[in-house]
């Protein structure tokens, strides 16, 4: 769809995409821009004269149309690890007299991981109740104070039922937030249609920002004015250059603001949303959908050592498709090395992700056939693929 | 010192350095790299072969140099207003059975404002007590569970004598966090003779490293394997790619990091850190403290209207000088129309920042010149200096 405004490497045919999207070509120059001809030249007066200022907040706009959030409802900053803690403290803040969290083994473990540290700092009592995926909606009752879920599960690609799962949860009086890091980008979110409490994502993968590029969040309007953050730095003050001595939350969304912005980083991000703005989210669901198919159908056929663990329902899948492979690490490192980027995740998953803006028929036919190439004559079984680096 | 070493406007003599550094002209190149050489040709393996995922414990190491912090203490990552929250969140969890914070209403509001979320959304009765810097040491007792402090005022540049007021906290039972947002690359710091058990900054000031760079956080190494940190994010977990369910704090100030780092401000900040690698951070403190005498000196003799507000020992000063003027805002803007950069912080303080690296003795002569001939003609009394923008 808009392959030519990516840098792809000669001979490479990314499938990780899902993982980090590539540089996008407007990407240097606007980098450039902001680095020579606003912090080299406005230096301080950057932050008015370039708008470096109000970046968050525009980008947030940005994004939110990406994600079906009305107007004024999405703040970018920090990590999307920072961005789950600032919901999650907020939401247990609002279910004073509950403990649960509930959660599922699916769930990034970054996400789980700032639940047991926020539960440990605040030492209340609260549980993390983590469950099988297929048993989210029979953990939801009346002691849920929240429910964490991320929509696509990270490893396989299963997707959750948003608009069941939400209903159910706040039916039973809990507050839900969504973690849209395998979403945003990938495929249709309505979050004005299915009215989440809270959701966050990053910009990384399928909005294609970067290496540590910002996250995201987004915070249902009706709620927004009743929440006092817990990370209220001085960006979310109402009025910060007043430099009082008391924080007061700024308007709405504003609040959600911490410290001082990554203005190279949000530069960078303001360039790769510019692909998105003549694109429409449905044809990429649509395409990223074909490409998957196809892969599973040309793959499958011919690897029988491959079991698939997405779910084989499109509209059960991300835009992701993952195989179980006990070598799958080696496999993974083989491919690589014959030009085909997928990624591994312990134990045993081999997952490629498809992302119709810079991948086609074409490319995806030609990886098959390489992973094809790569289990038929076991490469993987070359001693030099089995050693493993720190991340993959 | 390295003037030639920094990208500085043609006309512009910049005393905002204390705000945001210049652009270090190895920026723009190194840039380039990690973008076009790094992210769009590794793209995924970026991560392992450019080292990116080591970045933040790499720079923590040469940031600790700066700052007298031994080898394996100073983390990279996030924002400053984070970094004090996850020490200030450590330091409380230290003293389970005190309930007072200490601070002073020199400290930068972000501090007070992080200090104010902690504690509200803690809801265990903490209180922050405020005092004017003087009544800090009177505030001590053994009530206090935390001193949380930055060591230059950013209004008057008063230094607080750090090594008096860890001692007497310490010896009170209190946790000491040092905020060196002013500090760091400004003058001498020794936080291994000084023994804080907390201290975190900024890199976007006296460091150099562009709008947005990532803050730093030091734990001392005696109790940074007792620290469960309240922000425990997957890249603080001792083994990340394991993805397990849950949360194991990474190995001594590993588990200060937090979410995926920002690759390219990361990178901006190395370029910015080689220029520190020849230069004696005692030398930088004797020319500012030489520059800033002259503009004192050659300000005051001139300019009865000004009240120098900064101490007027320059031991008991950082590297910024500041008059309090009624009209400063108005004065400020007729001075940078004039092509000398200072600021303003409200209510009346006008802000000057001496940093030798890119400064010398005749541009603080043209800059005293130029502030002189706002004030004796009056220029700060044209009406289009007093109208006020978001920030300055």
């Amino acid at each position: 769809m808009r392959k030519s405004e990516f840098v792809l490497p000669e001979g490479m045919i990314y499938l990780d995409g899902n993982s980090l999207g590539p540089l996008p070509k407007a990407a240097s120059a606007r980098l450039q821009k902001t680095v020579q001809d606003e912090w080299g030249q406005l230096l301080i007066k950057g932050w008015n004269d370039a708008g470096w200022m109000h970046q968050p907040t525009a980008i947030g706009e940005r994004i939110g149309r990406l994600i079906g959030a009305p107007a004024g409802t999405v703040m970018v900053g920090d990590t999307l690890s920072i961005k789950i803690y600032q919901a999650l403290a907020a939401a247990l803040a609002m279910r004073p007299d509950r403990r649960i969290i509930v959660s599922d083994t699916g769930n990034f473990p970054t996400d789980l991981y700032m639940a047991e540290g926020l539960i440990n700092s605040l030492d209340k009592g609260h549980e993390l109740k983590v469950v099988p995926a297929e048993s989210v909606t029979d953990a939801i009752d009346e002691s849920v104070a929240v429910l964490l879920l991320t929509q696509v599960d990270y490893r396989t690609g299963r997707l959750h039922d948003m608009q069941a799962l939400t209903e159910k949860a706040q039916a039973a009086g809990a507050v839900v937030i969504w973690d849209l890091a395998h979403s945003a980008g990938a495929l249709p979110i309505d979050l004005q249609g299915c009215k989440p409490e809270f959701a966050a994502g990053c910009t990384y993968k399928y909005l294609n920002a970067g290496p540590g590029a910002p996250a995201f969040i987004y915070v249902r309007p009706d709620i927004v004015d009743t929440i006092e953050p817990a990370l209220s730095g001085w960006l979310g003050h109402t009025a910060p250059f007043d430099f009082s001595l008391h924080y007061q939350p700024g308007k709405a969304i504003e609040r959600m603001r911490v410290g001082t912005p990554s203005v190279l980083q949000m530069s960078v991000l303001e360039a790769a949303l510019d692909i998105w703005d003549d694109v429409s989210i449905d044809e990429v669901r649509d395409q990223s959908i074909e490409l998957s198919e196809l892969f599973i159908q040309l793959v499958e056929s011919r690897c029988s050592e491959l079991t698939l663990i997405s779910p084989r329902d499109p509209q059960q899948r991300g835009s992701q498709v993952s195989f179980a492979f006990d070598e799958g690490y080696a496999a993974i490192q083989a491919l690589i090395t014959d030009g085909v980027v997928g990624d591994f995740r312990a134990p045993n998953v081999m997952r490629f992700g498809f992302t119709p803006l810079y991948l086609d028929k074409d490319d995806v036919r030609l990886a098959a056939d390489k992973l094809v190439n790569v289990m038929q004559n076991k490469l993987w079984a070359e001693e030099r693929f089995s050693v493993r680096k720190a991340v993959t």
